[in-house]
C-alpha cells in the first residue's frame, strides 16, 4: 500500500468516529476539558474526515453558531448529534424541556390515544428545535423498558415498564421525529432496563435467557426498525446467556448475529461512549475500537483515545484483520443516512439583525411542555400548606449541583421561602442528616426547627450509583408524621419513590408527584399546594438571592 | 402642553432609565424572570427611547448578538453596561476572569509599581473584553475603602482598605479602561466600605463626621474624578453627618452639594439599582424615581417599576416640580458620554463562518489572569497533603450554588478526591455541622470518617448576610488539630478569614489562600499542596460526575 492510499485510509477510518465537543463556542467554556476537544484539535480532527460530533452544553444560541462552524471545518457533510431525549433544553439553555418519558407510559394506561399523540408531538418539537439549531442527528428514543425500579441510568428516561406500551410510545415518537427529517437513535440495544449497575461506572450483567428477551427487552427495538429508526445505539452490557464472553458493544454474536441478522437491522448501528469506565477497565482504547467495529459497529462514539483508536484500526485493515469490504459497507450507512437529509439546517434566526422577539420555543412547543406536566403530576390536596413564622423546607437532591433546575430563584425554594420556610437543602455529598436509629432516621436536632415540608429530587441520574435507595425515605414520612412536623411532600423524579410514599403518607398531608424536576414544574406543584393566598404577588428584592453585585 | 409635546416628553424622560434584561438571547432563558425584562418588553422600550441596558448573565457569545440585536431595537445610541468589576468572565461565559481587586491592595504593599501596571492590566482587559461584545460602559472601578472586614457587600469587591493605595490603584484601573475608550463608573459614592449592612437587604448607616470622610473615603472618588471618570455611581446610604434624612441617592444635599459642586464632578451621575430594598422599604418607585433625580442624578438604575417611574417623573415635569432645563442637562450629560464612544464595537469573530479557534480571551488576558492569581495567592507547603484511603474534603460555601466556581468537575472536589478525600460540602442553607460547644463547634460524628482537608469559599457576597462571621473558624481550625484531624486548610476570598485563620494553624499543617474562587486558582493552590505524586495522570470516565447520561 503506497502513501497516497495510506492517507486515504486514515481519512476513511477517521469517519468511522463521532468525538466529544462542548456545544460552547470558546475552549474557556469547556465544563470538562479533560473529555471535550479543543476548537483546535476539533477542526484538525473534522478536517481529517472524523464523521461526527456529540455536543454537550452551552446554548441554543450558541449551538446555532457552532453546528455551522462545524460543518464548515469539516466541509463534508457530518453528523452532529446530542442526548437530547427529554426535549433540547435537556442539553442547551434556551431549548424546551419536557417532562421525561416516563410520564407517557403512566399516561398511556390512562389514555391510550393521548399518550401515543403527545408522544408523537414529543418527537416532533425534539426534533424541530434540533433541526433549527443544526443538530442532524437525535440520540434518541430510549427503547429500554425500564423493568428494574431500582435502575440507576434508564430509570424516568425509559417510556415505561412495559414492553408493549414502551414499543407503541417510540413508534409514535419516531413518527414525530420524522416529520422533521431529523435521523433517529434507538438505545441501549439490546436492552438497559434490567439493571441495577450503572455502566457508567461497572459493566451491568443482564442474566435472561434469550426466551424472555424476545418477550421483553427485543420488542421495542423490533417496533423502532420496523418505525424505520434510523440508528441503533449499542449498550455496554454483559448479557452471558447471549455471549458470555463481551459486552454487547464488541460482541459479534449480538450486534452481527442479533441485531442485524436475526432481527434484520441493517441500518447504521453505533456504540456508546467507549470512554465509559464498563469498557475502559477492561480493553484499551485501540482494542476496544477494533472489536466493535469487528462486532458490527458502524460508527465508534467518543473513543478514549481518538488517535490511539483511528491507528489500531487502520493498522486492522492493513493486515488484512478487518476486510476494507466492511469499512466501505460501515461507510455506506453513514452515507446513506446524510444523504437523507435535507438541506434545511438552521435556516431561522441566527442574525442577530432579523432576530425579533422570536423565542426557539415555539407556542406550540410550550403548550406541549405545559400539557406534558399537567398530565403526569399528581396532587392531593386535602388542604393547603400553612403558612408559618417556623418553617422549614428540606430539600432533598441527587448530589450538590443540579444545574438549571435548582437555582436560587428556582420555585422549590422561593414559594415555600414565601410562605415561612426556610431552605435546608441536602444531598448525598454533604453533612449527614442520618441516625442509625431505624424508625426515626432523621436527626430532627440538625435541621432547623418547625413544620417540614420535605421535597426530594431524584431521578435514578447516572454517575450517583444506588444513592436514594440507601435512604429510608417512608421512615423518615412516618417520623415526621409521628412527630406531627409533616407539613407536606412533594416527589420529582422517581414514580417508584412516589409510590413508595404515598402508601405511608396520611391522607390530610399535602403531596404532589411529578416525573419532571425544572422550573414550571415546580411552580405549578408548589402554587397547587400552598394555594394562592401563601404567594406573596411581588418578591421582595432580596428575595431573590444573589441578583448581583 | 399638546399632545406632541408629550410624547416628545416621556421619549426624553424614558431617557434616563437604564433598564436591566438577561444577557441571554431567549426569554426563556432568563434567570430572574421577575427582574429582566422579557424581548418584548425591552424592544418597547427601547423604542421608546429608554437610555440603557444592564446585562447580567449569558455567554459572551450570546452577548454579542444581544448588544447587536439591542442597538438595533433603539435605533439611537443607547448605553450597555455590566457589573463586570472581576473581568468579563464574572457576569458571561467565555470571558476572562480576574481574581478580586482586594488582591491588588495587597500587591502595592509589597511591589506598588508592580500593582500599578497590573492594575492598568486589569482595566485594560475589562475594556476589551467589554467592547469585543458590544458594551460601552463598564460599571467599574469600585471606588469604595473596605475599612470594615466584616463589609457582607463589598469586601474583597474593593481594592484595599488604604485610601492612598485605592485611589492609586483605581487611577491606574482607569488609565487601562481608556485605552479600550469605554465608559467607567466610580461606585458607591459616597463610599460603601465601611458598613456591616447589606444594602441590596438593608439602609446601611455610616456615622463618619464630614472631617473623617474628606480624609478616607471621598478620596478614591476624588481620584477617579481628576482621571476622568465618566460617571459615578451612588450608593443606597444614610450618612447622618451629611444628610439626616436621605439615603445618598436621594439626597440633594450628597449628590448636587457635595459631588458636583464640593467635589467638582460634572459627569453623569447614576443611582445604584432603585430596586434595592434599602430604597423600596421606605419609597414607592415614583417617589424614588423623581427624589433621585430632584438630588441631582442624571440616570436611575433599574427603577422598581419603570412604568410608575416614568409616569411619576413626567409629572413632575409637567407640574414644574422638576423643570424641563434640569432635564436638559441630565440628557446632555449622557448624549456627550455616547458621543465620546468610537464606532468600534463588536467587530470581531461573530459569524460564524469566520470563526477560526479565535478565542474571546486572548493570550495577554490569560497571562495577566495566571499573573494575578501567582501574584495573590500565598502557599504555605511544610509538606505536601497525604493520599489518604480515608479523607474528607470538608468545602465551605457561602450558599448553596456558587455558579461556575464550583461545578463536578472542579479542582476543590477532583483533586482531593484522587487523594483520597470524600466530598463534603455544607452551606448554611444545609444540613448544619455546628455544636452549641465554643472549643468543639464542629460536630465530627456528622462528617464522613478521616482526616480532613478544610476548603472555605468565603467572598462576603452580598445578599448572605453576615453569615460567615457567626461560624467560629478559628475554633474548627484548633479543634480539628486538637484531634490531629487536620490536613489542611485552604481560604478563597476573604484575606481577613484567611489572616485570622493563620494565627491558629500549625506551622506544619500545608494552607493556601487566594482572594480568587474560579477553577485556575483551585487547580494552582490545590496542586501546590498535593504535589505531583497524589495527582493521577488521567481521570477515569467516571470520577467525572454527571459528564452525560
Amino acid at each position: 500500500m503506497n502513501l497516497t492510499n495510506a492517507v486515504t485510509l486514515r481519512q476513511k477510518v477517521s469517519q468511522l468516529f463521532v468525538v466529544r465537543a462542548s456545544g460552547h463556542i470558546y475552549d474557556i467554556q469547556r465544563d470538562f476539558p479533560q473529555w471535550e476537544l479543543t476548537n483546535k484539535e476539533l477542526r484538525s480532527l473534522l478536517k481529517e474526515g472524523v464523521g461526527g460530533v456529540i455536543l454537550v452544553g452551552g446554548s441554543a444560541w450558541e449551538l446555532k453558531s457552532r453546528c455551522k462552524i462545524l460543518r464548515e471545518w469539516a466541509g463534508n457533510p457530518i453528523l452532529i448529534c446530542a442526548d437530547i431525549e427529554e426535549g433540547l433544553g435537556q442539553r442547551f439553555e434556551g431549548g424546551t424541556s419536557l417532562v421525561p418519558p416516563i410520564s407517557l407510559g403512566q399516561i398511556y394506561k390512562k389514555d391510550s390515544q393521548r399518550a401515543l399523540q403527545l408522544a408523537k408531538e414529543y418527537g416532533h418539537c425534539i426534533g424541530y428545535q434540533a433541526r433549527s439549531c443544526g443538530l442532524n442527528w437525535v440520540l434518541a428514543p430510549v427503547c429500554d423498558i425500564n423493568t428494574n425500579p431500582d435502575n440507576p441510568v434508564i430509570n424516568v428516561r425509559a417510556w415505561g415498564e412495559d414492553p408493549s406500551i414502551v414499543s407503541h410510545l417510540i413508534a409514535a415518537f419516531q413518527r414525530g421525529l420524522d416529520l422533521e427529517g431529523v435521523l433517529s437513535c434507538a438505545k441501549h440495544f439490546p436492552g438497559h432496563g434490567d439493571t441495577n449497575v450503572d455502566s457508567h461506572i461497572g459493566l451491568p450483567t443482564i442474566n435472561h435467557k434469550l426466551k424472555r428477551l424476545e418477550e421483553c427487552e427485543f420488542l421495542p427495538f423490533q417496533s423502532a426498525i420496523a418505525s424505520g429508526v434510523d440508528s441503533v445505539m449499542i449498550g455496554h452490557l454483559l448479557l452471558p446467556n447471549l455471549d458470555y464472553q463481551y459486552p454487547a458493544t464488541l460482541s459479534k454474536l449480538i450486534i452481527t448475529d442479533l441485531l442485524r441478522k436475526k432481527l434484520g437491522f441493517d441500518g447504521l448501528v453505533v456504540t456508546d461512549a467507549l470512554v465509559m469506565d464498563a469498557i475502559t477497565r477492561t480493553y484499551g482504547p485501540g482494542q476496544a475500537a477494533v472489536m466493535a467495529f469487528e462486532a458490527g459497529a458502524d460508527l465508534i462514539m467518543m473513543p478514549e483515545s481518538i488517535e490511539l483508536a483511528l491507528q489500531a484500526l487502520c493498522d486492522s485493515f492493513q493486515s488484512g484483520r478487518l476486510s476494507l469490504d466492511s469499512l466501505d459497507k460501515a461507510l455506506n450507512r453513514r452515507y446513506e443516512l446524510l444523504a437523507k437529509l435535507t438541506d434545511s439546517y438552521c435556516v431561522t434566526d441566527q442574525n442577530p439583525l432579523t432576530f425579533h422577539n422570536q423565542e426557539l420555543e415555539r407556542e406550540s412547543d410550550h403548550s406541549l411542555s405545559l400539557n406534558l406536566i399537567n398530565s403526569s403530576l399528581e396532587i392531593n390536596h386535602p388542604r393547603s400548606i400553612p403558612s408559618t413564622s417556623l418553617g422549614v423546607n428540606l430539600v432533598r437532591i441527587d448530589g450538590p449541583f443540579l444545574g438549571k433546575s435548582l437555582i436560587n430563584s428556582s420555585p422549590a425554594l422561593c414559594i415555600p421561602e414565601q410562605a415561612g420556610y426556610r431552605t435546608c437543602l441536602f444531598h448525598p455529598k454533604g453533612i449527614s442528616p442520618w441516625s442509625n436509629d431505624k424508625d426515626s432516621p432523621l436527626v430532627l436536632e440538625r435541621l432547623p426547627e418547625g413544620l417540614v415540608l420535605l421535597q426530594i429530587f431524584t431521578r435514578g441520574n447516572p454517575f450517583q450509583g444506588d444513592l436514594h435507595q440507601n435512604e429510608p425515605w417512608p421512615s423518615v414520612v412516618r417520623q415526621l408524621q409521628r412527630h406531627k412536623l409533616l407539613a407536606g411532600l412533594v416527589v420529582y423524579g422517581s414514580p417508584y419513590l412516589w409510590n413508595d410514599l404515598s402508601q405511608s403518607l396520611d391522607k390530610s398531608i399535602p403531596s404532589a408527584y411529578s416525573p419532571g424536576n425544572f422550573l414550571e414544574v415546580q411552580r405549578k406543584l408548589l402554587n397547587a399546594l400552598f394555594g394562592s393566598s401563601a404567594i406573596k404577588n411581588s418578591t421582595s428584592f432580596s428575595d431573590l438571592k444573589q441578583f448581583t453585585d
